[in-house]
């Protein structure tokens, strides 16, 4: 079976708009580690998924899962003990305050079920995000996954905020004066809901700005955003599904690395290393608030089979000190990176933390004009050469780097190596 | 660990309102077929879940799922063989006009991007459905979850038609007469959203009505909401959650059973057989339309394991001759219904087909006087003696009982010799 005529049946079933990655699309077959494989066997180098956390089909997990499966899956409404102690377990990460979690399928099922809590529990409806946000495809998240939607169609009840882009913007600032300035931006949205007579609801963002190019945020800022959104009556909402299970390295969770503790934490991806698998935690009251007026139950959300998962994968984080690897690698990565960067003049940026990492592609370093044509072309130049990587950001000129966690630096020198020889070439 | 202090642990993470079955919570261990084992080592007759629709735990369906989890787990960004084939598959058995599929991973998901793409592709936002539906969990999903949603919570765009009961309704009508009666409250419906100045968008029902109640649709009723449908410029959602996968026994889907095609199909909760996996089946031109303006990606939505497992489930059907089992097992198990009938006064209407049964529980049949007390008594008796059943309906008087799809006739003979001995007892 060729990959042309494969894709010519995809197209007949899934249509023709079903998102690719690549100018040629990769067919797959295998997957181990950081390691992926093609029908024809060709090796490549996962420097992009996030979603199989510690590894394309880590044993320890696919184990957890095999055995759960062969022994029980059933939901909620029974009484089971997996559910219970994972739950236990994934709240221990958490600040004290956030004491509850309803398990769910998706990132999109977290950010849904938080929006109706948030709207809930504050009577009001306005909600905050991002001007180049992605939080998944139902109706209510895809209003304020503004990548995607445009003004016209995300209704009277959401506000943006400006992508944060020090790089471009911080002029000699320093994080004072600079997270003060961008916190300002939360409060203008937060004063045009009360003079359109919209009753606040919260703020929900995702603690890497990942879609938006993964900004370096000035220390500060999200404390002050959070005094603001508070003050004004609404709950601050972290989306943690590309942050989240410590892909910044030194913390579990985004917000914990930005300093500030949200009301509401939704989280995906990686949670079941390709299980489909998503939660929400937040503070009790809210919980009691929201559950004692609307039912909510969710038939394969905690079933004992994505609880066993779920355990397994904090399980492989802790034991393989995955989160010390991040910071490890991480900032071997980020060296390697920035001595690329002296040396090939398409480089204005580097920065990152743990295992994710944005390298802005500009014309001029000195304009900062981004090269969103350079940026497609060395994002499929690296898939032939057998290293995925893939690209973000309002301009689309950022290389958007995010392999699985246990990527080590011999994974790293051939990342960096390819790298260079395609800029090289280019 | 007892079930005690289980509980007390689930509620101090999971809240106390996160719903369980029964007055006395069942704590499983091990499920295997149509039985499903406690804590304690008891048994218990599985007659009410359709997630594991080809029985619990099944080895073909779990060995799918694990092989595939141990090769490789990736989403539909890259190209794989399962997930076309699997799509090629699903669609042969629709009607040719339904050529499409989106795969996502709940019937919440499924329900919502439905009403996407009849909101999209009709330019209206006006939705019947019945007025004791459940569909999901989301915000906009929720609006036409009427069971739970109370009108006031339902926004501007949702009308309902009542629940159809021609057990106590039918007053000696013929089908057609019934049937045309019936579809008028669709014309009401699609009648007083054009003299509020709402564009119609389409009609969403379960076409097995299952939170309604099950009743007897009168032959004839959905080509005629249907023809009021289109007439009317909406699109006929047919939810497949209940009713799919061959429920009933005749037939593969619910509407096929009904008579009519519909524009949109969704489906859930038996696809995976608890795997988290669930489709959204459509006519070409809808998908073409509606993903020409909008992205849509589903991370886990149809991932490799997703794939080989629907496929295992669909192979299992087929092999294991599980739809005639469900006509065979069900006339016998409705036989069997009909002579409790005649012994215990309680029961006032016994309906249902292939393994989908309800009985209406009631004070008196003459009245037709619902008796929800006496059917709360029996759910939970039922469960004291080792069968698990539940109950529906908009009086919560009818017991439904629904097993997995290898319910057999000895199964039968033990589910209807408890529910004799228990109504004998009350």
């Amino acid at each position: 079976m060729s990959t042309q005529s494969l894709l010519e049946r995809r197209f007949r079933v899934l249509g023709k708009h079903s998102p690719l990655f690549y100018d040629k699309p990769l067919q797959l077959v295998r997957g181990e580690g950081v390691w992926l494989y093609d029908a024809e066997g060709k090796r490549y180098l996962d420097a992009y998924n996030n979603v199989p956390h510690v590894g394309h089909c880590h044993p320890r997990v696919v184990d957890a899962l095999c055995r759960q499966a062969h022994a029980l899956n059933t939901h909620t409404r029974y009484l089971d003990d997996t559910v219970v102690t994972y739950a236990e377990r994934l709240l221990s990460t958490f600040d004290k305050s956030l004491s509850n979690v309803f398990f769910c399928c998706t990132g999109t099922e977290a950010n849904e079920l938080a929006l109706r809590i948030a709207r809930e529990c504050t009577g009001g409806q306005g909600i905050i995000s991002t001007a180049h946000a992605y939080h998944g495809n139902s109706a209510a998240v895809a209003q304020i996954s503004t990548l995607f939607t445009p003004p016209e169609k995300r209704g009277p009840f959401i506000r943006t905020i400006p992508v944060l882009d020090p790089y471009r913007e911080r002029r000699g600032r320093d994080d004072e004066t600079l997270s003060t300035a961008y916190a300002q931006d939360v409060q203008k949205a937060v004063d045009d809901f009360a003079r359109n007579g919209v009753k606040f609801a919260g703020l929900l963002i995702c603690t890497a700005f990942s879609s938006e190019g993964l900004p370096t945020v000035p220390r500060g800022y999200l404390a002050k955003v959070v005094k603001i959104v508070h003050d004004a009556g609404g709950v601050f909402i972290a989306d943690e599904v590309q942050a989240g299970f410590g892909r910044f390295g030194s913390h579990m969770w985004g917000h914990q690395v930005l300093g500030a503790t949200p009301d509401i934490v939704t989280m995906g991806k990686p949670m079941g290393n390709g299980h489909p698998l998503a939660g929400v935690v937040a503070r009790a009251d809210l919980v009691e608030q929201f559950t004692s007026q609307n039912m909510y139950f969710n038939t394969f959300g905690g079933n004992a089979v994505s609880a066993a998962v779920g355990l397994a994968v904090l399980d492989v984080l802790q034991e393989e000190r995955l989160l010390e690897n991040a910071r490890i690698v991480g900032e071997y990565v980020i060296a390697g990176l920035r001595k690329l960067q002296t040396k090939h003049a398409l480089i204005g940026d580097v920065r990152g933390a743990g295992l994710f990492f944005a390298v802005e592609i500009v014309r001029d370093r000195t304009t900062q004009e981004p090269a969103p044509a350079e940026t497609k072309r060395i994002v499929n130049g690296m898939r032939e050469r057998g290293v995925l990587i893939s690209r973000i950001g309002i301009h689309d000129n950022i290389l958007k780097i995010r392999p699985p966690m246990p990527f080590s630096t011999g994974n790293a020198d051939l990342l960096l190596k390819t790298l260079d020889d395609l800029m090289t070439s280019l």
